[in-house]
C-alpha cells in the first residue's frame, strides 16, 4: 500500500464503571440526557478494560470499525453521533480565519479497532467502556482537547462516567442542549484503597431486555420511576457523595443496595414488566443480607445492572471470607481452579456458625465465575506503538 | 356429657378473595387499618372455601378452637380481638334496661372448629377466608346483626373483603378508630358471568416472608410504597371500579397486572428487600404477555400475592386455550390426570404459531397444579345440622 502520508494512530484503554446510584430513563433520547444524576465506581483496568486504536490516513476511503476482530456497521447512529461530534469539535478548535490546507485530521477517514479483555458472554455492560475508549481515542487522534462527557454520552449514557477514574458522578444537568449534563470525579482512585469489587457472573438462560428499550418503556409506563428520579435520587446522590468522601462503608453499602433494589423495583413497575434479577440474583442478595446479619453490620453490598450478574462491594479485610461464603452456597461446577479470576485472594475459612446461618442449599454452577478487582483510574494512552490494534495498512492486526 | 341446656351451634362457609388492587401497609397495626383502599374478586366456594362451626354451651368451661382438626391456642391476639369484639357487639344489642337473666350467648364459652377444602400446602392465603368465616359464624351464634367488616379486619385485614360475594372494595377510611374502614360490594357475583379464575400453584422451595412482618418493614423503609398508596392507588381504585362495572376485560386485566407488579416493586424497594416472585412466577408473567401479544389484546391477566403462586383472570372463551398454553410451558411432572382441578374444561388445541411465539423451554413440575374457578358468593349458613364440625359434646367430630 503506497502512501504519501504516514498513518497517524493512537491507542487507548478505558475502564468499566459500576453505578451505585443508578441511571434509568432519558429526558432526551437523541442527546441521551438522563432524568436523574448517577454515581459510579470505576473498576480497575488490570481486570476489565477496553482497548481501542483510532487511525487516520489520507489513503482511507471510508470510515471503518472492527469490534473484537469483526467489522461492524460504521453507520449505526450512536457511532455516527460520536464521530460527527468529535469532528465538529476538531473543526471548532482550528484558529479562526486560518487559511491553511485542512490538516489530515479534518479531511481523512478514520479506522477504529476495539477489543475487550473480558468475554462479552460474561454479560458485563461493555458499552460504557467501549464508547469511552472510542471517544477518548478519537479525541486524541483528532487533537480535541475539550470535555468529552457530551461526546461519550451520545454513544452510551453511562460511558461518560468511564472517562474518569475513582468515584464519578454524572450530573443530570438542566439545559435542553445537554451542555451541563457532564461527568465529574468525586474522588480519585487512590481515595479508598481498601475497597474491593467482586463481579459474580451468573448463568442466565435468557437474554434480558436491552437497557435502551427498557428505559423507554419504563419512562412511558412507570409512575414509580418518575417519583424515584424527582424525589429519591437527589437525596441518594447527596448521601452517597458523603459516604464516599468519608469512606463510610456502612452507609455506602446500604445505600448501594437500596438504590439497586429501587432501580429494579421501577423495572418491575414497568409495563410489561422488566425482570433482570433471577433466582440466583435473589439468592446472592439473601446471602449478602445473612452475611451482614451474622457480622452485625453491613460488611458487603450488592448492586445489579440490566442483567442477573451481581457486583459486590466490600473491604479488603472481608473479601476472602465473603468469597468463601459464595463458594459454599454456589460451588463451582467443574472449573474449581478458574472460579476466581483477577486479584489473587488468600483462601479464608468459613465458620460453622456462619455456614449454619447462611442455611442455603448449595446450587452448583449457578455462578459461573468471580472476577476480583478494585477501584481504578480513567482512560489511558498506550505509548507502545506495538500495542496498536491496527497495522501500518490500517487493517486489524491478526490476533497474536 | 350431661347437659341442662342444649348446645347451640351454627355452621358457615366463607370464600377466598383475590385482590386486584392490592393492600400492603397498615396505618394502625392494632386496628389493622390500611394505608390504601383495595379491591378484590371473591372466588367460588365450590372450589375454595373455609367451613366453620361455632357452638355455645353452658357446659363449656373455656373457649377452644380447632383448625383443620388440630387444637390451636385460643389466646392468640387476633383471635381474641375478634372474639371480644363480637361479644361486645352482642352486649350492645341487648335492649337497654333489660333485666333478664343474661342469655346463653352472653355468659357461655364458645367452641370453634374450622376446616379448609383446599390444602394449606397450596400456599393460598387462607387467613382471609378463615377469619371471615370465624367472624360470620360467631356473629350468627351470638345473634350479632351489625356490619362485620370491623371485626373481620381485626383478624386479618383482607378478611373483611371475604364477607361479600362478587367484586368487593375495602375502603381505607380516614377515621382513627377505623369505623369507616369497611368492605362494600361493588358488583354482585352474577355481574360478570364470563369471568374465569385459574390458581396456578407453584412449587416453592422457601417459605416467603409473612405479610404482617413484610408490610411493617415496607412501611418503615420503602419510599415507593408511600407514593403508591397516596398518589397511585386512588387512581387505580377509580379505574378498576369502572372496569368492573363496565365489564371491560382489557382495562381490568391490564390494571390487575400493573397493580400486582407495583405491589411487588414496593416489596423489592423494601430493605432488606422482599421477593415473593420466583423464576416460575416470572415465566408465568412472560407467558401471559406473549399469549396476549399473540392475540393482539389483553385476554389473560395475572396477579400475585405474598408468594410465588399466580392467580389468572380470563374469560370463558379463552380459559381452555390458556390452560393448554400453561400445560405446554409447564408440563405436569407425574400428575397429568390431577393437574387441572375444579371447574371442568374441554381440552383446547394450541396453534403451532402460538407455540412458536411462546418460545419457552418447558420446565416440567414447576407448576404443581391448576385450580379452575369463577366468581362466587359471600359467606353462607349451612342449614344441614349434619354439617356441623362439632358434635353434641362440643368436640370436633372425627373426620369422616
Amino acid at each position: 500500500m503506497a502512501s504519501e502520508q504516514p498513518l497517524v494512530a493512537v491507542t487507548c484503554t478505558a475502564p468499566v464503571n459500576i453505578a451505585v446510584i443508578k441511571y434509568w430513563g432519558k429526558r432526551d433520547e437523541e442527546l441521551i440526557l438522563p432524568i436523574n444524576s448517577s454515581l459510579s465506581v470505576t473498576l480497575h483496568q488490570d481486570q476489565l478494560k477496553t482497548t481501542t486504536t483510532a487511525a487516520l490516513s489520507r489513503d482511507f476511503t471510508e470510515d471503518r470499525i472492527w469490534l473484537n476482530g469483526r467489522e461492524e456497521d460504521v453507520g449505526q447512529p450512536r457511532l455516527q453521533a460520536c464521530l460527527q461530534e468529535i469532528r465538529r469539535l476538531a473543526r471548532e478548535q482550528r484558529s479562526p480565519g486560518s487559511e491553511d490546507q485542512p490538516p489530515l485530521r479534518l479531511s481523512g477517514k478514520v479506522h477504529v479497532a476495539s477489543v475487550n479483555n473480558f468475554p462479552t458472554a460474561a454479560g458485563l455492560a461493555s458499552s460504557a467502556a467501549g464508547y469511552a475508549c472510542l471517544v477518548y481515542a478519537l479525541a486524541r487522534v483528532y487533537g480535541v482537547e475539550s470535555d468529552l462527557s457530551e461526546v461519550a454520552r451520545r454513544g452510551s449514557g453511562s460511558a461518560c462516567r468511564s472517562l474518569h477514574g475513582g468515584f464519578v458522578e454524572w450530573q443530570m444537568g438542566q439545559r435542553a442542549d445537554g451542555k451541563d449534563s457532564v461527568a465529574r470525579q468525586v474522588a480519585p482512585e487512590s481515595h479508598w484503597p481498601e475497597l474491593r469489587v467482586l463481579v459474580l457472573v451468573v448463568s442466565a438462560e435468557r437474554k434480558p431486555t436491552g437497557s435502551t428499550a427498557g428505559m423507554r418503556t419504563s419512562m412511558e409506563t412507570s409512575a414509580l420511576l418518575k417519583f424515584r428520579a424527582e424525589a429519591v435520587v437527589p437525596v441518594h446522590m447527596a448521601e452517597m457523595t458523603r459516604c464516599v468522601k468519608e469512606r463510610d462503608f456502612q452507609g455506602f453499602g446500604q445505600l448501594t443496595m437500596k438504590d439497586s433494589n429501587q432501580l429494579h423495583a421501577t423495572c418491575l413497575d414497568t409495563f410489561p414488566p422488566i425482570c433482570y434479577l433471577n433466582d440466583t440474583s435473589r439468592r446472592i442478595m439473601q446471602l449478602v443480607h445473612r452475611f451482614n446479619a451474622h457480622h452485625g453490620h453491613t460488611k458487603v453490598a450488592y448492586t445489579f445492572d440490566a442483567g442477573p450478574n451481581a457486583v459486590i462491594f466490600t473491604l479488603d479485610d472481608t473479601v476472602a471470607e465473603f468469597v468463601a461464603a459464595v463458594r459454599h452456597c454456589f460451588p463451582p461446577e467443574s472449573n474449581g481452579d478458574e472460579f476466581l479470576k483477577g486479584l489473587p485472594l488468600r483462601p479464608a475459612p468459613l465458620s460453622d456458625e456462619l455456614k449454619a446461618l447462611l442455611g442455603m442449599d448449595p446450587t452448583p454452577g449457578s455462578i459461573k465465575y468471580i472476577i476480583a478487582t478494585q477501584v481504578g483510574p480513567g482512560p489511558q494512552i498506550v505509548d507502545d506503538p506495538q500495542a496498536h490494534l491496527l497495522g501500518p495498512d490500517g487493517l486489524p492486526k491478526p490476533a497474536a
